[in-house]
């Protein structure tokens, strides 16, 4: 009796687990540069050992290198059908340390959970596909060709992902593209995402003098706090709706796919609230629809004059507010922030600066793609009937560069539930959960091939 | 030929150069507690050379000690009279030290000017004033009873004024009192202040969660950043009027004597503009009635969230805003952050938290009475047509106590001049100022005696 598809993922686990833990053991900190060379030495072995072609590229100005990887169908697999996978191999640092209750970067089993900086963001998932892939190697072969291609700066915020797919978008094609991150969430359903909110972060400045002044003068002198906060009172309601003139005009309306999916998502407003505390009312009556599709405008931060401890006369000669706005398609980061201006001088606010930060577009794949449906139909295999199709995260990643360079869907999936803790100490994910992503992921591949 | 007083002063100021330079010796920063004792014993000793009887008071529980000092008239003097001199004997920190050009507790003459921390505000004034008594002891003779009380926490707020005063009211007593610092303004006036504006300080909190959430949540969760702009832009309008129901409710009308008084004060906005660097149009079309009889009401900080350089994708828990009001005849602290609290909770921002941190009364004495035009007359004699009678500073100063307590009016003048830099690095004044200063206090005592 031949080993089933399930089989084989949790052999190929076993056999997998010391990587799994040599690669976490790597201190993989993009924002302090460490590890980046051991790490890219051993991505390139780990993806030898599954007899995939290596290429690091070097050659994006300024960046972590990439690691590519490429594999062929097998003899009983669909040549033309090519699927791409994007994993980060840089982790966030650990502190801080002493809230840990492991070493951060030993792999460690408590409680049917691994814990170790990165399990869940984002190496675990990409050793899971590898194990995947074996899996498939020791059944049936590779159902499609693959490509993967993993970089180490998404949690510096990805700077180089532009130019390297414009650079190497012909090594990238593919037809259909499985991104990182994604699990279940807080009522257990097994989600996949179909894309990514945009983002613009800006900041507004104000400069009223060359010095600090003492508060008596306010009797005469303008006030560039005062100045600010009158500015920023004057861009978003209390509805948190956007009082920016035209900031509306390109959002497309949900389709009805998107609609349909998006009514079937949960909210649970009483452990949302539990969980951070919230004081104030949310600020929708459809938090779910929000969260799909709502633009956002937040203020990320204040800053101006005396912020120490007891009473400072003083009247700032500057005012700093950082903000982003959260994007929904077809918004445009720039078009936005001009607007932003526009607006600020239109209604007396000229000595407001709008700085652009940065800016990325949205992307949602359309739900209708056969991909998409696909790996709805394949999850209720794994997952039963705990299976969510969400149109797009409510935050954002580098998606559109991937999406509208090379013509393809994309679905985020993996290995994290509502307490997998990404960024902070004690990072986890449950084992089980491991196995299931694993098992899904080989079980897409499959049906990847045969559709 | 008897010495004139003019003469008189100048041979006291040259005997007591040497005192002068010690007083500044002393490194008595009450920021850091430094030199407090050696201070105290300093003045005690200078007080006794004049023939004073000195008592430091330590009984104001967690104060520095207070230095009081009494003169009685001379033989030709007027024993039913009495002035009570205010000055403190504590200054600023030197720092930054870089900036410099001397050593900041060496008396050192540099063009005409006395350079020394403390030399302008306020240790020159109140050695200008002991060599005014000197001379006026080797002339005519005390006019009348003197009392002096130092301070030694001016620079930190002064707060342990009110109960000194409290339980020294009787010791204090005095027909009038003649304030520490002034001097001449930007236009070579020498200005004879009548009081202070109050001050009430506090700010406003807001805290919308228990954890800063990530900014991709403000789909649904409120901001306490969004509602600290929005609730500090409804306190002020843009003409810097303060919207605040019942603010101005017990702010009195300027009498014909101060109208007439302020009408008189210039104002050099070119001066102004340059000086501060302001980039805004004046908030006011009348600065010098608003330096006198306006309320203010400034941010003096504001502090939320992420603040660092770059991008942070946060959605801040809680946001802070630093404020102080300068309040004028007859304002009560308290009662203007009752009312600040108030409206807030009555147009929706009941989580908007005014805390209190500290409040001082406006004092103004009468601009009739008797010693205030004495004050002036006096002045023609030694400063000619370019006097200034201000009826009170924008600034703040812990007067109130003593006015009411005492119900004395209270003026102020001294020995600074535009360029003094008090606070900052080379602090100073000019020479011929502090003998200008101290001649003009032997006239003033001299003339109060006999008027």
């Amino acid at each position: 009796m031949t080993m089933t598809l399930k089989q084989a993922v949790e052999q190929a686990l076993v056999a997998d687990h010391d990587r799994l833990a040599a690669y976490l053991k790597l201190e993989t900190v993009s924002a302090q540069h460490r590890e980046i060379d051991e790490t890219v030495d051993f991505l390139e072995q780990a993806f030898k050992s599954v007899g995939a072609t290596v290429t690091v590229w070097r050659d994006v100005a300024g960046s972590h290198p990439f690691v590519f990887a490429t594999l062929p169908a097998g003899p009983a697999g669909n040549a033309d059908k090519t699927l791409l996978f994007y994993n980060h191999y840089d982790v966030q640092p650990p502190e801080p340390l002493d809230e840990w209750q492991t070493a951060p970067f030993d792999l460690t089993e408590v409680d049917g959970k691994y814990v170790a900086r990165g399990v869940s963001d984002d190496k675990g998932e990409l050793m899971a596909r590898l194990s995947a892939v074996k899996a498939l190697q020791a059944t049936s072969g590779l159902p499609c060709n693959l490509k993967f291609v993993v970089e180490g700066e998404e949690e510096i915020g990805s700077p180089h992902i532009a130019p390297m797919v414009q650079q190497h978008a012909a090594e990238l094609a593919a037809d259909v593209i499985v991104w990182e991150t994604g699990g279940k969430d807080a009522d257990e359903n097994f989600d996949i995402t179909c894309g990514v909110k945009g983002i613009m972060s800006f900041e507004l400045r104000v400069k009223t003098a060359e010095k600090d002044l003492h508060s008596s003068l306010a009797a005469y002198a303008d006030n560039a706090a005062w100045r600010l906060t009158r500015a920023l009172a004057s861009l978003r309601g209390l509805d948190n709706r956007v009082l920016v003139e035209g900031f509306y005009d390109d959002v497309r309306a949900l389709t009805v796919e998107e609609q349909r999916a998006t009514a079937a998502l949960p909210f649970n407003e009483t452990t949302t609230r539990e969980n951070f505390g919230l004081k104030r009312p949310l600020v929708t009556t459809d938090p779910v629809a929000a969260l799909v599709n709502a633009t956002t405008m937040t203020i990320n931060g204040l800053s101006s004059g005396y912020e120490g401890e007891g009473v400072k006369t003083v009247l700032p000669k500057q005012a700093t507010a950082k903000l982003d706005c959260r994007l929904v398609p077809n918004q445009e980061p720039k078009k936005l922030a001009q607007l932003i201006q526009a607006q600020l001088v239109r209604i007396g606010f000229e000595d407001v600066e709008v700085v652009y930060l940065l800016g990325e577009k949205p992307f949602r794949s359309k739900l209708t793609d056969p991909f998409i449906q696909l790996a709805v139909k394949t999850a209720a295999k794994v997952y039963g009937d705990r299976v969510k199709l969400v149109p797009n995260a409510a935050g954002t990643g580098p998606q559109v560069f991937f999406g509208e360079t090379l013509q393809a869907p994309i679905v985020a999936f993996g290995t994290t539930w509502a307490g997998s803790d990404p960024h902070a100490p004690n990072e986890n994910i449950r084992i089980a959960d491991y196995q299931q992503d694993a098992w899904y992921t080989a079980e897409v591949l499959r049906d990847f091939g045969v559709e």
